[in-house]
């Protein structure tokens, strides 16, 4: 039997979760923010501000009432169990470590409903690899969003081998109900489908750089130009910002290693950290506009 | 001292060769169009009178006159001399083997004007391959060209180690007279850049669907919700066409050989190149509308 999610919980309320919270709230449900103390619960309760602000400006229908209106369907929590007793949904957006996680995992399980369904936002994580921790592995996958999620609505949906598949339908219609495009995966893959596609992209734009064969604004010249896109890898490097991709850089392969050596020298030594710090590939100006 | 390039002969009527000669005389310039049998040259005529209609229909202020004047602004020969003597700039778009255009190189060489510039607009080789051959390597380098030049215009500058600069930059210029947008290399890299990063960003795709992670609509649509492009990596891959698609793959790693392997069992044994025949991964209707 299909579980129709109506109350949902959000754990974690850091640029992502407030993100998933918010947005979650803006499509009509009662959430749950939950973070571990009342400091940060009070940082995000400004942070959904902040939300919805720019909602107003940048959300088509978001002023005059529904951007504000979601502010109050969102309840404040660092008490775990009062923050999840009622969810039919628990979605985690915790810090990306695998033992933190699974803590929270182990904690959560014996605190939420027994039908309610847990997803992982975890970018690096498999499901495959918390499941066990969550007391529910069928009712366990990962729902996975993007950055400025009002704008890049993917929702990449991705089970572990023991995901019941109604669950599984169930968060695809959840994502959909909250104005996102489902990916659905069939398999676990690292870096879902998104990612595995933008990290090779964006690694081979760089290495053209680092061997010196163009500069960076040639590069994304010629992408927009040959594909029509909006915008060329350098400029989404900024946009993910350079501390970002160093890291995944210095993870890789031999060739993303020296795009790493790179970046360090030329940008993250420097502070130029993208788009976020006023400079990375580009210059922005003191009031960064989004990508 | 930069050679103004006002007269140019492109060597091969090919899909490229005749895209290339009919774009140069749309923007004004006299081109003689050659190739080596007079049967090629009156097939050549008709793609013109093809292109000329394109351009009407696709192209903004091509219709009510200077479409069909850039066709009285190309002279066909099958001879060689005549084809190139007056030239400023020779095009060479021949078939794409090293060995042939070698030959033709070196035939060109000593019928040419000694000032005239040599580009080549192969995919494959670079310049420095072909340099020796062409009796004027200061004044040799590589232009190249995409599909559908009169959309997809980008025009990507590569020299080798002995290019003179003053024949690279008389050739950026002319690429920008003919309304490509420029893409300057300052070193031969193999794909120069637009293959360099969109031939990794394909092939990961295709990883995906070959490994069963997600289907190649899916796959589309995460990305284009993510970036904002008009078209995902399929999408692409029926539009280059599944043949030479698999022709690139089977060249490849480990990895990309799969990616061959997968296509040749699923699409090209079973006819389906893409959108040329009517089906890839896609399914298109009798008309194919242009990417």
């Amino acid at each position: 039997m299909t579980t129709h999610i109506q109350t949902v919980a959000v754990l974690g309320t850091g640029v992502l979760g407030s993100q998933i919270a918010y947005q979650t709230a803006y499509s009509g449900f009662e959430v749950t923010a939950y973070d571990i103390s009342d400091e940060l619960l009070e940082k995000a309760r400004s942070g959904f501000a902040g939300l919805a602000a720019r909602y107003e400006r940048e959300v088509e229908g978001a002023s005059g009432g529904p951007a504000h209106a979601a502010l109050s369907r969102i309840t404040y929590s660092s008490a775990l169990a009062d923050a999840v007793r009622d969810a039919d949904l628990v979605i985690e957006s915790a810090p990306e470590r695998l033992a933190l996680k699974r803590d929270l995992y182990a904690k959560v399980g014996p605190l939420a409903r027994e039908k309610a369904i847990f997803v992982t936002n975890s970018s690096t994580l498999l499901p495959s690899q918390l499941a066990d921790a969550t007391g529910r592995p069928d009712r366990f996958l990962a729902l996975h969003f993007a950055n400025e999620i009002w704008v890049h609505n993917t929702a990449e949906v991705m089970g572990h081998p023991g995901t019941d598949p109604a669950a599984y339908d169930a968060v695809v219609d959840f994502a959909r109900r909250i104005g996102m495009v489902p990916i659905e995966l069939r398999k676990e893959q690292p870096g879902y489908v998104v990612n595995s596609i933008q990290v090779p992209y964006l690694q081979a734009a760089q290495a053209l750089v680092v061997n010196g064969v163009a500069d960076a604004e040639t590069v994304d010249t010629a992408w927009r130009t040959a594909t029509g896109a909006p915008h060329g890898p350098f400029q989404s490097l900024d946009v993910i910002g350079l501390a970002t991709v160093y890291n995944i850089d210095a993870a890789g392969d031999e060739e993303s290693q020296a795009n790493a050596r790179y970046l360090k020298e030329h940008y993250i030594d420097k502070g130029k950290l993208g788009r976020s710090t006023g400079e990375g590939f580009y210059k922005y100006g003191t009031a960064p506009t989004r990508s």
